[in-house]
């Protein structure tokens, strides 16, 4: 049997850790010399693939530098946000086979989210129709934490130390003066508050701040939410209030767009921007108190500064584990994490693979067993799930400059 | 002679270090037994010392405990807005001297920026008026690194650490897709630009991102500015920009304002946000291009993961040397940095005093000779001056909750 190669693509938003995954796949990839020929990146994605653009990992990260992958933020090999046709006899399906057969793939990886996961069903059920037997495997990633089949997904663990963080520095921030204020932090989380949720995290004790967590599972009631804002002055003068950017009233129209117009990304999404000023502006306005808000931003997925180390390990194994997998002949499927308990009752972790076809375009929102019933807070329940994908200072090599010495493509 | 007691406070805005300088006057006052009895700590600042609030450092904080606060950002002690009134004759001042004789202060140290060394000035004054031989000692401190007579301010190194390492991270983030974007990110800065010009430290080789600079030190031109971001685009399709928040057009007008309304602090300044949201509109609606804005908000100033560690040193040798110059019988005074040159060529720093009537209500911008003729990027010189001190990263001992263990007060 001759040597075929493999190929890897990054898709959809970056985060902290998705070139984690792609070191776990690059050096497992280089690790099975005896049947794997060359590692090959696609650049931009399934898009830039499709333009001829692709990179050889031996030449372009050489021995030691594919290491610098795993505490580099955002995507090295670039991204793309490109849905594939719903028809599967649309030319560009033939297409994409052939740059395959043209680069002697046997083996195809894409790190990405939901989206991505839809590339990798249909590339499979493709290659399935035409009894093509590359080997399609999808390996997860999204700050979200939104695929279903997985206990969590990579990514999400550092963008939930970043809020936990950010949120318990701008507690202490917020309470340096003895006068009412309030400030409302806005976390990323379209339909699904799991990061919004992390910020219970940043809490010292029970009944610390942040005071409310509002998460897009619930509904949100914006004189609900006035009148708890004030009932928390008797716990501290300064209030903290953490608000998932998707939240929504019980009619489903976003708050964000109770006072500003609202964008649509290439596949349909609502651009939400904006409910954290909002609701800055109706406690000054209704409550006469001092507000402000912090919109967390991108920083949420490529802040390499509060990197988990639980989530850089996981990361890597999810890839290492995909061409592991890919290797032994499954294919149509998705990397996943299944939570086991340690012995000494320690959280550990194993990995298994979904078919694909079962998680692509589906979204896991928080439980509603894990959210107050009142609607503004997390069970403890959140708090055990979560905190030991958080635990770890992942190490990050400074240079010369005294900033990071990330890795770059060009 | 009996021995008297120290007491010290902060005012003004938080740091990353304001408490390291807090460690350095705490930790110095206790290794004098000989001289000083008690080292207290105003709560909130002077206001809260009106109103009785004080601690004393060997209870709140004994033993090892003391050394969490260099690197547990806010202010420990809490702070305050206050400006004491011009008028000497007004009865706040024997008020305070009162309260200082009742504690049988010898020695008063005030960390915090311009406003604050107002407060230290006018005490000051008043003690030489009255005859009262209690030293009095302003240790700087403010983000903003905007004090007169001096190098630099503690503060300034890591806030412009996590500027130039966050934009450095979003650089990458904004590379991710091979398609035409504008991001614009906010930086603070109301009149200095010192801390926007901190964004060059992000670039790794000279024509990097970010393409476009532009500090509140030279006049925002609109139409000029879309020109010079259409050009951007012939040397990558991703252009970052870093804009003060204090950017104004040649006739005053803050670029903010030109489609907000800016309320004003108790200080009347005036309160500032949103120059990069009208500036991503901007490029949207005029360029038609897809553009994002980021203001970096409060963990320019309250984040713990990108600690310098040259400010934290530097901010804890500020206290001790105010508490040795006190000893002294130094008054009436700022420390203030020297920059020198070490044998080797490579930076050092040695510490004086001033008078702090020379520094008070006194604002020190980026010189004209470090910013360019067309006002859209800072020298080498610049870099020169700010690389010293983003240099290292300091420890921060984190928890079983995998967050940093920050001391508290309460």
């Amino acid at each position: 049997m001759s040597k075929k190669n493999v190929i890897v693509g990054q898709s959809g938003g970056p985060t902290a850790v998705i070139n984690c995954s792609l070191y776990g796949v690059v050096s497992e990839g280089l690790n099975h010399p005896d049947q794997i020929g060359h590692v090959y990146g696609m650049v931009n994605g399934i898009e830039g693939f499709l333009a001829g653009n692709y990179l050889d990992f031996e030449k372009a990260l050489p021995g030691e530098k594919l290491k610098g992958l795993t505490y580099t933020p955002g995507a090295y090999l670039g991204s793309c946000r490109f849905k594939l046709p719903e028809d599967l006899a649309d030319p560009v399906y033939p297409e994409i086979f052939k740059k395959f057969e043209e680069l002697n793939i046997g083996w195809f990886f894409y790190i990405g989210g939901n989206d991505s996961m839809d590339t990798v069903d249909k590339l499979a059920r493709f290659a399935e129709k035409t009894g093509n037997d590359i080997r399609v495997i999808g390996v997860p990633k999204t700050i979200d934490n939104d695929l279903v089949c997985t206990d969590h997904t990579p990514g999400f663990g550092s963008a939930a130390k970043y809020v936990a963080e950010t949120v318990r520095e701008i507690i202490l921030d917020a309470s340096v003066y003895e006068k009412k204020s309030v400030t409302i932090l806005e976390i990323m989380g379209r339909h699904a508050g799991w990061l919004t949720a992390a910020s219970a995290l940043a809490r010292r004790f029970e009944g610390d701040n942040p005071f409310l967590i509002y998460l897009p599972e619930t509904a949100f009631d914006p004189e609900d939410f006035l009148r708890r804002v004030e009932a928390c002055f008797e716990k501290n003068c300064n209030v903290v209030v953490c608000v998932s950017e998707g939240i929504h009233d019980k009619n489903g129209t976003f708050i964000c767009e109770y006072d500003s117009t609202a964008g649509t990304d290439s596949f349909g999404h609502k651009m939400l921007a904006g409910c954290g000023k909002y609701l800055e502006n109706l406690v000054r306005s209704r409550l006469g108190i001092k507000a402000r808000s912090v919109e967390f931003n991108v920083s949420q997925r490529c802040s390499a500064a509060m990197l988990s180390a639980c989530d850089q390990k996981e990361a890597i194994m999810a890839g290492q584990f995909g061409v592991q997998e890919a290797l032994k002949g499954t294919t149509s499927c998705m990397i996943c994490f299944d939570r086991k308990t340690a012995d000494d009752g320690s959280y550990s972790m194993e990995l298994s693979t979904h078919h694909v076809s079962e998680i692509c375009n589906k979204e896991k929102a928080v439980p509603a067993e894990w959210i107050t019933a009142d609607g503004t807070d997390v069970t403890s329940d959140f708090i055990a799930y979560a905190r030991p994908l958080i635990m770890g200072q992942a190490e990050v090599p400074h240079g010369e400059d005294g900033l990071p010495a990330f890795v770059y493509r060009k």
